[in-house]
């Protein structure tokens, strides 16, 4: 994490490739009781960087497909620019680099969109310029890219969206990251309805203090969910994906979100639970078919409701980023 | 956990033994994040129970050895007794016992001292009367016990010393206890300060709300340790060794705790912390060597702020009670 501050020697411009797109995987934060410090990497959706030298000196945004032209081309405010900017001032390069960067997945959807991008952004140019820095080094970059979307840094989406995994944040001075492993047989589905939760609007709503039960039983459920994803016992991560700090203001945006729940159990789920600040939900199963049968049919749930929705089937994405071509 | 209240037959007395000693081991709670939720058995101390049958059908305390006149002889206050009496009652057993206590630690000690009279009453009294009920059946018994003690029900040092190990105990609505696997080479040194800490007063003085950073530091340690503890990364178990709930309240008690933490650190240790609600100190070593001279050197600093100590080195028992003879 702590970074040498020497520059790094950037190799003659002919030697290496003009042009590099990478795909950066979305991620479930706030997994249970990991409110702020537990998020793990999926293998859809994901975001779609491509990055290319330009002649000019400059960081660029060139074009931005798939955002409905929400985002800002202001390198100053868009987290993949913003993450590339610091990796780019730190090593005092000032390569001209063009990016585009082609959203897969919704925005405000509680799905680390704009940690995907950072993360996007600084793998991506440090393929394109061949910088060998490390995932340890990239992540203060991407966290300072994430940081201009979200006002703090958090390292919950950043971290697994980089190194892909299911990742605890113990701490963030230092910042300790501990890679937890994961049954081999775990599936993800996603569902992400139509509905915006600001995630301003989500903080806010949080209580600020609670009362000694609830800490203590946040500690017991983050403990029993290491426990479960260490020996692979689904009942227990099943027993243990409870939240005390926010489940139960945020799932008041969710009026389907009993309904999801009674449905998972039902259908053998391993529980369901709100992804980052919502609005999209999580649930764990033991198989793809099962992932599958549940994707389906919450998605009948949240359809009777009356909202559009998107589902993602996914095992845990172990690898993080990766280069497309 | 849930017990059949089918009546258990005795077989005919003279089949079995008259008189059964067993030990009980000590535990530390509050394993730093784990306040109220983890805890693990030590191999010494503990208490040494004996239990005889008698003619009479009453269950009585024959003799208290080792607490200087502190427990009570009333079977209805004393919390080996009030452990056993649960287990007959529920079981319509009117065979009279006799107890002797011989308390082979200190009372208040922060050991789980309560816990382990539970524990150790109902294993005798299950292995004289030849009862066969498991250790599921016997905890509800012991909890009984120990709330006598404590004015409510704690698993957190009953568990340990009944089933042994290093455990977590998720929730309490049902009971759901998990067996943590510990790294094999894993030492135990428990510093007994010679000072009187009142459980009611260490309760009282404990924050009754706490802000949400503070849940979200004690469920990160708590599920750090866990993985540290599945991993054998003692680094990683020594830097979740963190409580935001009562460490730094319980450490005005107890003078000498900064320069503890320091030579522990000096000396490698795997940093320490309050055992239940203290005055006795529990610190991790990586070998017996470390935890011997760990021991003796706290020993000194506690002795140099004119305080007598005991101490205590032990892996981590994975047994719980056994039978004397």
């Amino acid at each position: 994490m702590y970074i040498d501050t020497t520059v790094i020697k950037i190799p003659e411009i002919d030697m290496f490739r003009d042009s590099v797109k990478v795909f950066a995987p979305a991620s479930v934060s706030n997994v249970g009781p990991g409110f702020d410090i537990m998020g793990f990497a999926l293998d859809e959706p994901g975001d779609e960087i491509f990055a290319e030298r330009n002649n000019t000196g400059q960081l660029r945004i060139k074009e931005i497909f798939g955002d409905d032209g929400k985002l800002p081309f202001d390198i100053n405010q868009n987290t993949a620019t913003v993450a590339i900017k610091s990796m780019l001032e730190k090593y005092k390069i000032d390569t001209g680099i063009d990016i585009t960067i082609d959203k897969k997945m919704g925005i405000g959807s509680g799905l680390g969109s704009s940690a995907a991008s950072a993360v996007g952004g600084v793998f991506a140019v440090n393929e394109l310029l061949d910088l060998k820095l490390s995932k340890d080094e990239l992540l203060l970059h991407a966290l300072n890219g994430e940081a201009v979307a979200s006002g703090a840094i958090h390292a919950d989406n950043v971290a697994p969206s980089l190194f892909g995994g299911f990742l605890l944040v113990r701490d963030y001075n230092p910042i300790d990251i501990i890679k937890i492993p994961t049954p081999k047989d775990l599936y993800c589905t996603i569902i992400y309805p139509d509905i915006v939760v600001k995630t301003s609007e989500a903080r806010k709503i949080i209580d600020k203090f609670f009362p000694v039960k609830d800490v203590v039983t946040q500690a017991g459920n983050s403990g029993a969910l290491i426990a479960g994803l260490y020996s692979g016992d689904y009942d227990l991560i099943s027993r243990s994906l409870v939240d005390k700090i926010a489940e139960h203001k945020r799932a008041s945006f969710l009026p389907f979100y009993d309904d999801i729940r009674d449905k998972g159990k039902e259908l053998n789920a391993v529980n369901c639970n709100i992804s980052g600040s919502g609005p999209s939900l999580f649930s764990f199963s033991r198989s793809l078919d099962e992932a599958d049968t549940l994707a389906s049919e919450l998605k009948k749930i949240v359809l009777d409701y009356g909202f559009d929705v998107k589902t993602y089937v996914s095992q845990i994405n172990q690898e993080g980023p990766r280069i497309l071509d």
